[in-house]
């Protein structure tokens, strides 16, 4: 007799899903798709080379301690290093306000684990990120979406949705996975003055702030909430809990990411995550500090960047040949994502089994909705395949649109 | 003005509490003080130079693959390899049975996840692992404790525990953290027995089952299991949940350990890891995977008994000579820790406090005893310092016991 396992799991696990994009990812891992369906950075760009240099030199000098049991809180000289490079986008925080996660989905899980009481509200741009959702779904956490434009969430919109009483606000303000919106700096600035007006604490996830292909940055929320909060200048007070990761920097293998938080909620985090894997990889902890910090990064971002914005454009380029009246698409100025629209009442989901049959693969929209929705929008990747890949497969996916679009006309 | 912050957290963040081992660690980490209080293996026996090796070899051979994304279920070629070294122990199982875990504390929080509703009840033995008690407060876990003694958990007691209805029984068979108890052959065969009459599956915990320095294999419950329920030999057929670890056998640093399982147990362990940090480390997964394939854990292993005896043994020798009457500590034949039992009436943390001053720590048992009690116990770790300082260690903890002892009588 088997164990019947089905009676056994915990009323959280019903809400749990595998993850559409991770499900699907299987199946255009069969090597004749052109895949604009992952999230990956393009593995040329990985700085191989450096991190033998990096682990030789750890195992050299540091062995013992670097495969060794270590604080939860993480390595200190690579807290030292991340705050540093936090303060030259004048946010001052010191390694108090830094705990290193494996990777950034660790963050949200513990966000999600350290706030939420099932039924809590959480504000969420429409579209979001999946792995947000998926964090928090299993603590039980109901999502109030502001929809979203060229320049981020609309603003205007969010006051309604503050007056509900969520636990805070979820916003990915740079080149947005899946959309690839950024939020422009009026927004920003208005984001921050109802967070505070309302109380309601914001959690900004960065990943792709470096990778920034045209025009001028952007302060941070956690930036420009120091300096509306501080009196005496740019000074970290708090309202705003800030998520970076080394994954897009240097390599998502690696799974290192940190979190920026008053002192207080990072002793509540460090509690969490002693509970749930005791500490982030030493070995790794130490591999990248070792590899980033003679300034090495603002050099290899140069690289990745160059990179990704040969792809983009070519993508954009070849968009624009091939691609039907009727369909539009985000114009990020950096990132990894665009963003698809299709004509009202048109299936993004049918378009991919289409376009599976012709060998390309994107995610339907749907998903990125947590209320429902976006049935007609597509996540397309540009970072992760090469420029003649990437003609080919919109060429791909254009003749399915065209053909789709009309048999629908 | 300040955020709020602690009217923001979720009701299960109030039965979290920092580790009390971890906090004292921090204690204990004055250069002066010999601490038996950490669970840390020997650094000395880190097999650097084969980490070197293997990082080289695997950023020449698999750069791009070892420090892009991955699949959540861990490197394939990595699970093969545990599959095949857990068929030597009779336990047939394939790559889709194992789930690669950042460290067995991530297992053991997922197992949570999983299978806790707030209030569920877990049999453990008493004495228990401190870190599974941690992961599983924060889903409302409540305890039946089973009494343990020199042969394991009294399974004579368990019959009755398992009439509450408990989701699984909790057991660390091989010299236990934090007693040392091996269980005994005899009571694993009627564990077995009894979880499978009252239908109640088991999670076995087996960090050390490599570290046996005396005396004769013990069959893992998971194999027993096997063999009680497959009608063709050894079969697994899945009533046990199996975690291990290359903490012990390679190093800690690496956050590398894994879970045996049902396939449908396995598949919704992915689903949480999905949400809770995507994957672990590919880099690190290559990397252990590149030391181990060619059958080196086996010679490593013996070097690491080999240190490890010798440790055991001086402590063994010492507390006999300079230990007072009253005073008597397990005799494990492995693992990393022994577990002494003070005379009745007798509160390890006062010894604690006396004990710091005079450069010692250990950890009071108090903490590993999930409905209190314990309080004349002590876990002592004999792996970590060398035999020089467990001597000194043993003399200076023997001097501040019989002084205590003294002044009780």
């Amino acid at each position: 007799m088997q164990t019947p396992w089905e009676y056994r799991y915990a009323h959280r696990m019903q809400k749990m899903g595998s993850s559409v994009i991770r499900e699907l990812l299987k199946l255009t891992e069969q090597p004749d798709i052109i895949s604009f369906a992952g999230g990956l950075p393009a593995p040329e760009v990985f700085p191989v080379e450096e991190f033998r240099a990096a682990c030789n030199h750890v195992l050299d000098n540091f062995g013992p301690q670097a495969l060794q049991y270590s604080t939860t809180e993480g390595y200190k000289p690579l807290r030292e290093m991340i705050a540093r490079h936090t303060a030259r986008y004048a946010v001052e925080v010191t390694a108090d306000n830094i705990l290193i996660t494996s990777g950034s989905q660790q963050a949200l899980d513990f966000i999600g684990r350290l706030f939420l009481n099932r039924g809590d509200y959480i504000v969420v741009e429409s579209p979001t990120y999946l792995g947000a959702l998926q964090a928090w779904n299993s603590y039980g956490a109901q999502y109030i979406p502001v929809r979203a434009d060229e320049d981020g969430m609309i603003v205007d919109e969010l006051e309604d949705a503050l007056r509900i009483g969520p636990k805070f606000i979820y916003i990915l303000p740079n080149f947005q996975n899946p959309s690839g919106y950024t939020l422009s700096l009026e927004r920003r600035q208005k984001l921050v003055e109802l967070a505070d007006k309302y109380g309601v604490p914001i959690v900004e996830d960065d990943p792709y702030g470096q990778l920034r292909y045209e025009g001028d940055h952007i302060p941070s929320v956690v930036s420009l909430d120091s300096e509306y909060r501080g009196p005496n200048g740019s000074h970290y007070s708090g309202n705003v809990i800030y998520l970076s990761t080394f994954s897009k920097l240097l390599a998502p293998g690696l799974r290192l990411a940190w979190v920026i938080a008053p002192p207080e909620v990072i002793r509540k985090l460090v509690m969490t995550k002693q509970a749930a894997d005791l500490h982030t990889s030493s070995f790794n902890q130490y591999v990248a500090h070792e590899v980033a910090k003679g300034g090495f990064l603002d050099e290899h971002v140069k690289v990745i960047r160059a990179t990704y914005k040969e792809r983009r454009d070519v993508m954009f380029e070849m968009m624009e040949e091939v691609f039907p009246q009727g369909v539009t698409w985000s114009r990020p100025q950096g990132g990894m994502f665009l963003w698809g629209i299709l004509p009202e009442g048109m299936d993004a989901a049918q378009v991919l089994k289409r376009a599976l049959e012709k060998k390309v693969a994107f995610v339907p929209g749907g998903a990125f909705h947590p209320r429902g929705g976006g049935d007609n929008t597509m996540r397309i990747n540009f970072s992760y395949s090469s420029p003649e890949v990437i003609r080919e497969g919109v060429i791909r996916l254009g003749t399915t649109l065209k053909e789709l679009i009309g048999e629908t006309v």
